[in-house]
Order: C-alpha cells, then sequence, then structure tokens
C-alpha cells in the first residue's frame, strides 16, 4: 500500500493553470497533487552568442524553488550567491528536455526562455517542471503563430515527464515525496508523445538494481506518460 | 483621471489568501491589484549570534522576485550570483517594519523569517509585502500560541503599508506600475494599527518636492490604510 | 542634555577641506564634527548603457568605510567579497539625492561618479556623505565650466543633508554615534537649498511614531540644513 | 566505420596507472584511449555534518579538467569563481556511483574524497572517472585495512562505467570525441560487477529514440563494462 | 635628471601624523611626497584557528585603494566582489615584512591587524604602507604595554621599506608614478634597522638586468632607509 | 646533511617530458625531484583590450595544484569559488618571467596562455613552473615558426628560476618540501641564460638575515642555473 493509497501505476491529481501570470508570454501553473509549479516562458528576440546568424534558435530553462516550498526552509540561493548544482542539473536537463522536440531552425532566431518556479514541493518537481513547462512553452509559441511571427508552430511533438521508483518491493509511478525519500531506486523519464524517448535518468539509491527492474520502471512511465499527455492537450484547449 | 480609473484616494482591489502552500508555518498570497506576493513565514528555534542567550527573538524577511514577474524578464538573482541593492533594501524594511510591531522579548529565543516571493508585479510590491507578510506573522505566532509555545501573541498590533506619490499635479494612493513609472514624487507608508509611523521614505523623482507636497501624501496613507488594516483582520477571521 | 553638551537644534562642527586629494576631478573632506568622509567626484566621457545617444549624463555614488573607521573593526567588503545592503542602500540614496538637483541634459551625455568613503565614523556618515558630495561635485562642474566643456553649471542648486532623531523625549538634530546607536526614531532628511524636500527616510527604532513627532523632527533639519548651505557656499568661495 | 576504425563494440585501449601520485591514500591514472583523468582518493577522519555521531561513513567526489585538456582552451573554473553545471553535475554522478558500491557502516565515521582531474579529454571523461576513482578508492581502502584501521573492506563490489551511442545508424560502444559530438544519442551506464544497474543516464541528443535503441545500447554496455572490471582487478594485483 | 629634480638617492618629503583617526589602537597617516597611505592597527583578543592554544598571537595586514586614489579612477574592489592579485600580493608582503620584526611569543595571544588604505597615490604605496605600518603597530604596542597587558613590547626593532629602479641609466632611490611607470627595472627593499634585509622584490621591467645593477639598487636603498628609520622615531617620540 | 643527501648546491633530479597532452600547442611535464608540474601552452588569435590594435602580443599565465597534489588534501579553489592570493601570486609570477624573455612585437597580435597546473609538490612548484613553462612556450612559438606564422622565433633567450634558502646555518639550492618548511630564508631566482636577473624574491622566514646571506644564496642560483638551461635545450632537441 502506498501511504497515499494510490494504486502502483496511479499518478497524482494533475492539474494546469494556463495563464496564471499576465506577463509572460506563456504562464502555466502545473500541480501533480501537492508539488506545485510555475511555468513562464519568455520570448527574447536574440540568441546566445554561439548561434547569432544561423538562423536557428534556442529553447532553455531556468530552475527556482521558493525557500519555503519544501518540509523545512531551505536557504534563498540568491542570498547564498550561487546556484546549487541540483539546482543546475534540474535546469539544464528541462532545456534538453524541451529542445529535443522544437525544430530550432523553424523558431528562427531568437530564443524561449522556461523560468520554473517550484511554489510548493512534494516530491517530483523535476518532472512536474518539464511536463508543465512544455504547455507554457506551446502558449508562448502558439502566440507567436497567431501573431503571424511564425508560419507554423516549431513545436514537433508534445513532451512530458513522469518519475518511477522501487519502494519497498513495489514499482510504483509518480512519487511523493514520502516515497522518493526512501525508494531503493528513482528514475525520472522524459518521453515524447510519439512514444520515443528524450532522457532517462535511473539511480540505484542503495545497491545496484536488476536490469528487469528498470524495464519495469520504464514500462511504468510509458502508460503513465499518456494521461500527462491528454491533459496537456485538454489545457491548451486541443482536446 | 488615473490610468486605472480610480479616484485619487482609492485603493486596488486587496485581498489575502491564507494557507496559500502548506509547509509554512504561516502563508498568506497578498494581491494588491496585479501586484501579487506569496508571504511565507518560518519558525526556527534558533536566533542569530547577537541574540544567543539574551531570552530575546528576531523577526528577519527576504525578498525576491521571479524573474517573469515583471513586464519584460529580469535575469534570475540566484544566477547573477548576486542579490540587487533594491532587494536587499527592500528585504531590511520587510525586517524593520514587522520588527516595529513585535515584542521580540515575548516572542522568545526563536527567529521567525518572512519569505516574500513576488509573483507578478505592477507596482507598489514592497507595501504589498509587508501587508500580506504581517498576516503570515500573524498565523504562525497565533500557531505558536494555539501550541502552546508561547502564552500569548508577540504582536503588539498590526502593520500595513502602503505607497502615494504625484502623478500629474494630483496626489494618489496605491500606485500601480502605470503611475509609479511617471510619478514626480513617491511615497512609502508604513504604519501601525494604533496610527503611529513605523516608517516613511519619501523620494523626489525629479525636483525636490514641497513640504505640503508631502503632507498631502501622508494625509492619504492613513486615511488609505485603514481598509488594509480591516482586511487584514478579515483574513485572519477576527473580523 | 545631549551627552556633547549641544542644544537640541545645533548641528556638530562643520567644516570642508575642498582639494583634499590632487587626482579627482573634485575633491572634498567634510567632517560633521568626529564623523570624517572623504568625497572624490570623477567625470567620465561615457553613459551607463540605458543612456547611451540620448545626450543625457548621468550622476552616480559609491559609499565605503575604511575598516577601522568605527569603534571596532568592521570586515573589509572587498575581502568579504561584497557590498553589505546596508552600503548599497546609502551609495543608491547619495546618487538619487544629487540626481535631484542635477540637469541631466546640460550636463550632456557623460558620467560624475562620486565615491564617498568614511574615513572615521561618528554617525550620520550618509547625510555628511550627500552634503560633501555635493561640495566635490559641484567643484567637477565648475572645472567643467571653467574648461568651456559646459557653457554653464549643470547643478540647479544645492542639496545638503541632516539627521534628526528622538534621543530620550527630546527631538534633536545631527545625532552622534551615541544618539544614535540610543534614539527611539531616527530621521535622514535631504533638502535642496530652496527649500523643497528631496528625501525623507525616518524609522522608527523601538515603537511606532505619532505623527506629529515626524513634524517636530521635520522642523528641525529644515531650520538647520540653512548652516550646511552656508558652509558649501563657502567652501566653494561663493561667500 | 568508426572514426577510430574501432569495431562496434570496442573499447578502446584502456589502462590503469595506479601509484601515479604519491601523497594521495589512493592513486590511480586511468586512460581510456586519449582520455586520461587522475583520480586520486584522500582519507579524512570526520564527515559531514549530517553524518557526526552516527558513525557512518561517506565517499564524495570533485571532478575537474585541466583548461587545456580540450581541443581548445577552457576558461578555468577557479578563475571564473564557480564550477559549471556540468562539473556539478558529473562529480554529484561519481560520488553517487561510488556510495552505491560502499558499505557505509563499515567505513565507519570518516570520508574519503575522490579528486578525479582530467589531464586530457577525447571523451568519455565521466566514465573513465568513476571506472578509475573506483581503482582509487580500493587502493585507499585496502590501506585502511592493512593498517588494521579497517577489519575488512567496506567495497561491496566493483563499480565501472562506460558510454554508447547511435552514431549514424549504429550503436557503438565508448565514443571518442569525434563519435560524441556527432551522435543521435548518447547514454552513460554505471554497472556493478554482480550485474547490477547504479545509474544510467540516456539523452537524445537530436530526436526522440525508440526504446529498442536504448535497450541496444545498453546490451551493450553490459558486454563491455567486463573488460573494465577484469583490467580494475589486474591494476589492483588481484588478477 | 629626475622629474621631480630629486637626485638619484634623495627621498621624496616623508612624513607621519599619528592619530590620524580616533577609534584604532594605532593611527598613523604616512606621506612619501604625493603618496598618502592610512595605517590604522586594530588589537583583537583572539587568533587565527591555527595558533589556537598555542600562546603565540599573530600580526597581519589589509591593503585598499580608494577608487580615486589613482590618476584614473579604478573600480572599487568591494564592488566587483573580489581582491585583485596586487592587492592580495601587497597586503601577505606586508603582513610578513611586520611579522618578521615582532616577538610572536611576547605578543600572546593576540592578533593585531594593520589596515592600509591609500588615500592618494604617486608610486610606492607597498613600502610607504609598510614604513607607516609599523609607526601604527608600534602605537598599538606601546599600548598595550601602557596599559599593562604586555610587560614588554613584542617588537624587536624597526621596518621600513623604500623602493629603488633604473630610470633611463641611472639608478634612482623612492620612485614616484613617472619614474615607476617607465623603469627599466624595479625593487622593492624591506629593511631591519639593524641592516638585515627582511625582504626583496625585484623584477625586470623590460629585459633581464645585470647581477651588478641590483647590487646598485640595494646599496641605494641601504643608505636612504635609514632617514626613513629616523623619521619614525621621531613620530614616535623616541627621538 | 641536507634530508635528502645533497649536496649544498645540488639540484634535484630534473627532467622535462615535452609533448604529455596532446591538445596544446605545446605541453611539457617538468620534474624537479617529486615536484610535477604540468605546463600547456595555449596560442590564441586575439589579446587583451588593452593590446589591440597595437600589433603587439601577450604572454600570460595561470597556476593550479591539483587539491591532492600535497601532503595533505587542500580544498579546490574552484569550490572555494576564488584562487587564493598565494595562486595569484604565483602566475603573475610565471607571467611576468616569461614576457622579459619574448619580444612582444615578434609575436605579433596574439596571446599566448601558459597553465601550470601543479600534479605533485614537493617544494619549488613556482621555480619549476617557470622553467617548464618556458619549454612549452618554446615548443609554442616553435610550431609558429614551422607553420609559417612567425619568421623567426619571438623568444629573445631562455629563462629558468631555482629556490635556494638558509637551512640550518647552510644555504641551500632547490629546496625540497622538508627544506623549505623549516627554511630560515627563502629566495626564488628567475634567471635568463645571458646571466642577467629577471626576478629576486627573496624573503626572511624568522628574522632579518645579512646582506651577505643574500649574496651567497644569489651565487648558488646562479651557479645551479646552468644545469637548467643545459636540460632545457636537450628537451627542445637543441642538444
Amino acid at each position: 500500500m502506498r501511504p497515499s493509497g494510490r494504486a502502483a501505476d496511479q499518478l497524482r491529481p494533475v492539474s494546469f493553470v494556463t495563464g496564471f501570470t499576465k506577463h509572460a508570454e506563456g504562464s502555466c501553473l502545473v500541480r501533480f497533487g501537492d508539488t506545485h509549479v510555475l511555468c513562464n516562458a519568455t520570448v527574447e528576440e536574440r540568441v546566445p552568442p554561439f548561434l547569432r546568424n544561423t538562423g536557428k534558435g534556442w529553447v532553455t530553462a531556468e530552475y527556482g524553488m521558493l525557500p519555503r516550498a519544501t518540509h523545512g526552509r531551505s536557504p534563498r540561493e540568491a542570498a547564498r550567491g550561487k546556484q546549487s548544482g541540483r539546482t543546475q542539473e534540474i535546469q539544464r536537463l528541462i532545456g534538453r528536455s524541451l529542445r529535443a522536440v522544437t525544430d530550432l531552425e523553424r523558431l528562427g532566431e531568437r530564443q524561449i526562455v522556461l523560468d520554473c518556479d517550484v511554489l510548493q514541493a512534494d516530491g517530483g518537481t523535476r518532472t512536474a517542471a518539464i511536463t508543465g513547462a512544455w504547455v507554457a512553452l506551446a502558449l508562448a509559441t502558439d502566440a507567436l503563430v497567431a501573431r503571424g511571427l511564425l508560419p507554423k508552430s516549431p513545436l514537433v511533438e508534445p513532451v512530458a515527464a513522469v518519475s518511477c521508483g522501487v519502494c519497498g518491493e513495489a514499482a510504483v509511478l509518480d512519487l511523493d515525496y514520502a516515497e522518493d525519500s526512501t525508494a531503493k531506486a528513482d528514475a525520472n523519464f522524459v518521453l515524447a508523445a510519439s512514444g520515443g524517448i528524450v532522457e532517462v535518468q535511473a539511480t540505484a539509491e542503495d545497491r545496484p538494481i536488476p536490469r528487469a527492474t528498470l524495464r519495469a520502471l520504464e514500462d511504468l512511465a510509458v502508460a503513465g506518460v499518456g494521461e500527462l499527455f491528454r491533459l496537456q492537450r485538454e489545457a491548451l484547449g486541443r482536446g
């Protein structure tokens, strides 16, 4: 039995609030249960130096966590004067995941920055961030199309992410904090709507795990992510 | 005529959502129109070094702004590696304002940290932050009393803040961004419910202003803040 | 009775030594009693990015305190690797105060930087710094006029600053450290020679103060600052 | 055909030089072809704060790259004042990988730090670092046993790592820089000698990849890592 | 002919103003011509960690330069967020020079920090700083003796420093900025009153110099420093 | 008797391995006994801002020490976020030493960066670094000539460095760590092959030393450095 009473292959209640803030070109508050991440997309008419005059665009991400998003208070990174290794790892992952489903040539020489800020954390902030950031990105690119700045969306397909893990002896989907902090293995799957794999990060938390276990986690993720793609479409009114 | 159509002495719609996040000892999302600030109070059973073994507690604040809270995107302070002078100035002001209405001896040797994070900005973030932070602080200290950790609330009285300014030729209350960016003078008033002044910061943005103008701004603030005290009480169920 | 034996409305002995250092375009050592601040003006033939090609100039300030300017030694900010919030707050105040009396269009596309370094501190370093920085600024702009680089001084009028506070029950002018550290309220007034208010920063150090008290402090400042304007004129040989 | 002429399932020539430096408790220069990483283990008789008085030890790692290890010169991280996100990601991975095969209770309340410094880079520095760091760790823990400070080695089993990727249409083992920079997918496998998985990091570099491809890469890695375990044993004289 | 008209072996006018600031335990403004350095000694009743419980004390120094001490304005190190290599090199030199003439056991377990801040620079700031810092150190240690905290001064003998260099073809003493910036070789000599050498730093600025030239510079320094020792004694009233 | 059994005027075994890494334009591992420094030269077709459009080039150096190069582990500078004063002092010295024997006009508008990284330390790392860096610089400039990018080598003559010190009562050459840490005086001599002095840094570690002692150290260095020049030539195949 999971602490939340969920079935092994059951996601937490997931929801998307689009337009959560008014200034961003695309804004989406995503909730995976008690994990709440505000994803804001900013369109900038310039690219990083290595892309200048190439005709190609860029998609990148920054990640942050409000100090009291967590059970105890974490020091504010701006006050400490640097981003932790964990923060940098996550924001690099979000950026790679989004670029894997974006046609950067079609985007043209502009950059879209996704700010993913965790307002409340209960496990799985990076998978929620990727899933919500794609919605914010879709809102921003749809707006570019609507304003006639792009002939066609540069997004090739949706991307979403979910965690899986081994808790006790069972493989379970979409870990919350209670599960995450005691899991024997933990894997994050970033998957594309067409079924392809964008990124896998699997870690044995205690001792090495059998290959078959990794397979079982992958099966759970592939099944579970379908619901996320459905909710993303709904949030974008593409039901 | 103000851009928002408000009367000169009229506040923006103000609201408080208590319990906006679940981990903080006191949590309040305050909205002054389109300015939205999440205020979370954390109670820590330790004090800064200069207060150790004095029996006295401390109240302090940190302030931040999400990168896309504003019209254009501002660089993330955690990524830049330091807090701006503006950020530090505001968080020092919030801390002083709250301490002015707190009996630190009654609080005992513990510290309460108020994290004020701007989710969306439209002028007046510091005054909204002070006003909302006091609610979060009251929730946290009420909980200490309810749990028997304090015999009595250490809060002496409510505190709230509002900005005033000279726009065109008129003195107006509670400036939004459109007004703030063109005001000839700008003043922030931090006031206590009993009528006393906690802090005044008045700045001539263009050329020096007459003493009488400062008086007019003060009158507006003193009148306008009454509504904030009423809404604070309501948010805390002390209607 | 004040610790220094001064009357409630009496300034400390104030003096200006112009030309204290030889390289600066304007240099002035200002003394408010035992508070000594060296103010050096540097004229740079370039402006910050946001003013390029606008024809407008800029006036800005930096503030520092020698480690042993104070009773005990304070850590050197350069060694700590950052400026404190207090330092940034003060240097922003000095810059704003000077810009409020400068015609930036008349200055033309150049920047004047005022370095205000406290050699010895005994309370009121920010007010001394503003008062002395204006003298250094006037020396530098007069030199621009004398060299034919400006047809006319860009300074609209003199600016000076003084602190006031409530010590015991009395409102007193120009607090020294002994008074400052025990004051119940503390206010800094930046005033223009024509009588206008440039900036007010008033803080209740203990509990909120009555509006009438703020008025009394303002009256003291307005009266006291006249002497500062007289001494500034004298220092500039405009007797 | 691979640029190096290797078969798809062929490692580069791999070698270990133990005792490369004389001060470290365990020292090993590992070479995967032209990728050379110096791994030094330091035994410290103290643990990080969160482990004090728990009887448990810790294994951690730091990673660096000499500025001219690469084709062009990279800025020195010490001079830039911070470690890049990539550096932090890699050193966190090395630490996790080693802890997964270490019995931290058996290690006792001491810390072993593995410094992995890349002297020359030609792709696969993180997998070489993990493989070499385990040898340095084994040397250091064997020495603790030999000196009677530990009754038995705290190392549960060997760990090694290798990269795989899709180059052109083929899945290949142990990518060098020429392959790595053009691969369509890239995966790092950290595997234990007993066959278990310690960590998988798989990334689609261009578009999402089929699940079957990830399987093929995993098969290659599992087959290829056997040779690494054999060479590790040989290096430690456990032939 | 030297730009200043001085003879080759002639110092600039040198003077010491003791008690320049009032809070420091020892304070001295030293002037070597237009180079003015404020040296303040702070006595702290604690030592760096490596000396705790050894009964030995420590003498250390920090060096800084006001931004407009120089011809053009140099960026403020506190604002840049770090001390330059030059600053660190100089402050390490000052500390070593003073420790070489201090009996650290006799000082007892306390630390004396010498803050050397350049108010105005015209070449030779490090040699002026050493020479003035010794006076400030002597004032502070004399005060410890006078207050009965030390039975006897821990200072073994005076130390002073002077620069020499090759300008044109001539070896000259005590270079000012005009000479320093065009010298072919530059040497700083830190010498003890008893005639011993504390530190020599000699640098060929252009091409290597003959050994005989270094000898000539050393002879100049040894001769010139006598006057500095005489003035130090005078400043301390030990005429 | 020296700890190593060497005669007073005897160098440690010195060797140069050229081409130690493959990417650098010039690469040399230099060993002075157990002190091993990897020196890599990078040629960049750009110069620092102050040299742009002057037709002159630049030679500069960076220095680092692997954390476990030393007896105990030193914190990694990249992780601490800054280079120590010692590191900066050494890299400035290496750069000056190399520039003193380089014709920067002949080099043309390009920069050569020498990265000197200590793999293992046993005293004298800065002198080994200078001696090895010159070999790396010669390899890089010879390659520029060989590729027809320079008509002639910009190197005027070889430079090498060695330390000397007073251990017990004796003046000895090329101190190892055991000697260095107990020496009464320590001097580093940077000398040119033609016999000229490039830089001298002599420090009394305990009490001031007689001028005659400095002379004796200099004599030792001048004699000892000849062997270094011979080995440099041999390493470059100019036997």
